[in-house]
């Protein structure tokens, strides 16, 4: 007898017909004894009209009832999922994120989960029963409602699967697993066997869209196996681990292109000690994600220097919102802010133990005329920002210099 | 300062234009300096689309998860009424029915207010909050979500009025009272200024649509009086509240029809002691309403009677079968079940006082040549089951022999 937990996204719940056939996918399971956790998400489309409501109200509406109103997304799927299973003769039963012991803390429309008491989900399995919890959400230790953000749903799962122990985490949803690269972008894309959690974790924070890079941080720090598939076919998806030796043979695992970046550049920033971490504590206080940072040297001592970062796009007002009443206190330049660029990245773990990797991702670049404006590096990525307008293309070009060959997986 | 809870229904919530005119309402209370509680339902239509939606997965859903699912509804409607509160600048802040210490029993879907534990309601009003309560829901003391069943909503106001011992509850509907009888049904129908908690009670009951019988009976134990009233205009309602002296002048307050009714007449029970009692506990048991119920004397000892009882329209095929299955048990002969009927009734506290009152009504439904096929009467009512087709002629016919003269309230 195995615990699995499942996951569903809002596709694969987002008609009663569909819920029925996520219903005969778990029970299909279940009859062959397996104890099985059920995560699912809002409806598609659910979470959308709520939003559209709130702001037909209001513009911005406060984060505590956008999630008091959000939660209920996630809250109808449940209850209606355990009724598909009940029509198919199968005992479960809804727990809501609070019910299900997720306690998180109180941040608001992006909480982040801090333990989870699993008893009650035990008991009912126990009994036999599917357990259905709403993804996406949880209860600080006062009794708030709180939902987690983008990507919540597969937090949830995972949390879920570490607290119990589970042997298997699968993450249903619309695509057959990790791709080499989007390929809707990309035609020579190929489907992912195994995947380690360091080159998930770049990819999902590189803007594949798969999963949220949260969840596979969280997968890694319990060593939650999981397995990304499709609840549309019986395929095998991609499973996603620990990195094995002989991961590190493949250079490059995949590329991919963030398009969800906008920049911001301040110009001309007194060169002392403290003062791009005070503008990046300011804005790690809003709650706003910065991912790549530059900042060149000064050319000489004290001379100012220009700070550059990436945002998210739906924040990019509120970022330069923030810099600019900065600015009197730090008394940099201009600012210059552009939502028209992407971020292309490659990883691997492979990378560790191979050299040139960087050297060879430029050059395909170049060849293609696609001028490099930022570029950051770990051990098992490379990221560069370019413009908008050529990022696709650049796409395919780095795509094909690294995994042109189909023998490459 | 006064202590208010305001219940709002679903028609005045339909729309976010709607919940901005409640909140607008709310919010001229709010300036005054008064402590509001709001109570809301959810949306209109939105129960039953959840429902149709469930019922498309499972023509008979479970009623735990039905709970779980239509709990969303008021779920919403909190969120997005403190929402369009906050856009008037007033600080509102919704509480689940959970939240708002609503504590009730484990019968899902007709649910029991067992006890209110307001201490989160009091230190938010006490912080000049408004507070928002989902109506129609609780949760059981093991973390059950419930929901109080129809007319759940008024219940959940009338019992926070106790618990909060507001100054006023106000019931905020579509109507602009109490009528003498449906305005719709009979055009020199008035609006009563005051009723009593009996007459409310009877009219409830007997299926005046205003309110459900229990909230009233709720309020008439914890002694809170509340207004029926518009949220369409700023017209007064009608005040419930306990008898007055003066309420005995008026013979007849009002007259109603229920068309809900559907009538089972078992034919030849046994005459024998407890017979009738096992019946009627089975149905109970089955939580299903009874409302009138009728034995003649049997021709004779030991011969056997026939008993007609009258159930909700809903409930009548799950009331014929129960029967059904009593019947090797008890030895009945025939089940003859129909829902062609209506119940038809007039309700005063001034008929203690007065002679005639039933033979007067008799007589006015003689004459309009309406066939009387079951009779039943309290000390402030009397109740006949008519065929449905002439129900709204004897309807009428009855107001204008009590209520004709315009004077009469």
């Amino acid at each position: 007898m195995s615990l699995i937990v499942q996951k569903y996204g809002g596709t694969s719940v987002g008609s009663p017909e569909r819920i029925r056939k996520v219903a005969a996918r778990v029970s299909h399971y279940h009859a062959q004894g397996d104890q099985i956790v059920v995560v699912v998400s809002a409806m598609s489309g659910v979470t959308d009209n709520l939003i559209k409501l709130a702001k037909e109200i209001m513009p911005l509406p406060n984060e505590r009832e956008m999630d008091m109103l959000l939660a209920t997304g996630e809250q109808t799927t449940i209850a209606l999922t355990a009724i598909a299973l009940h029509a198919l003769k199968v005992p479960a039963v809804s727990l809501t994120g609070a019910q299900a012991g997720i306690v998180t803390d109180g941040v608001h429309t992006k909480a982040r989960i801090q333990n989870i008491t699993p008893d009650r989900v035990h008991e009912l399995l126990d009994a036999r029963n599917v357990v259905i919890v709403a993804g996406f959400q949880g209860q600080t230790n006062e009794g708030q409602i709180t939902t987690l953000g983008r990507g919540g749903s597969d937090l949830t799962a995972i949390a879920l699967a570490a607290a119990l122990k589970a042997d298997l985490c699968q993450i249903y949803t619309d695509v057959d697993g990790v791709y080499t690269a989007d390929p809707r972008l990309v035609p020579g894309a190929r489907k992912l066997e195994e995947i380690s959690y360091d080159e998930m974790l770049e990819l999902a924070s590189l803007g594949a869209k798969v999963m949220q890079s949260r969840s596979v941080e969280f997968a890694k720090k319990f060593g939650v196996i999981f397995e990304v598939r499709s609840s549309l076919n019986d395929n095998p998806g991609t499973i996603v681990k620990e990195e094995a030796k002989n991961m590190e043979d493949v250079v490059v695992r995949g590329v991919s292109l963030d398009k969800n970046q906008a920049k911001v550049t301040l110009v001309a920033v007194p060169d002392q000690p403290g003062v791009a971490a005070r503008i990046l504590k300011a804005i790690g206080e809003a709650h706003i994600n910065v991912d790549m940072i530059v900042q060149n040297i000064s050319h000489g001592s004290g001379k100012p220097t220009d700070l550059s970062f990436t945002v998210d796009k739906p924040d990019l007002l509120k970022a330069e919102k923030l810099i600019d009443s900065l600015k009197p206190d730090i008394g940099f330049g201009r600012v210059i802010a552009t939502d028209n660029i992407a971020k292309l990245s490659i990883v691997g773990v492979g990378m560790k133990s191979h050299t040139g990797v960087a050297g060879k991702m430029f050059d395909a670049l170049a060849r293609e005329g696609v001028n490099i404006e930022m570029i950051s590096t770990s051990e098992i990525k490379v990221s560069v920002v370019v413009d908008l307008a050529k990022a696709e293309q650049a796409m395919r070009a780095v795509h094909a210099a690294f995994l042109g060959n189909p023998k490459a997986t």
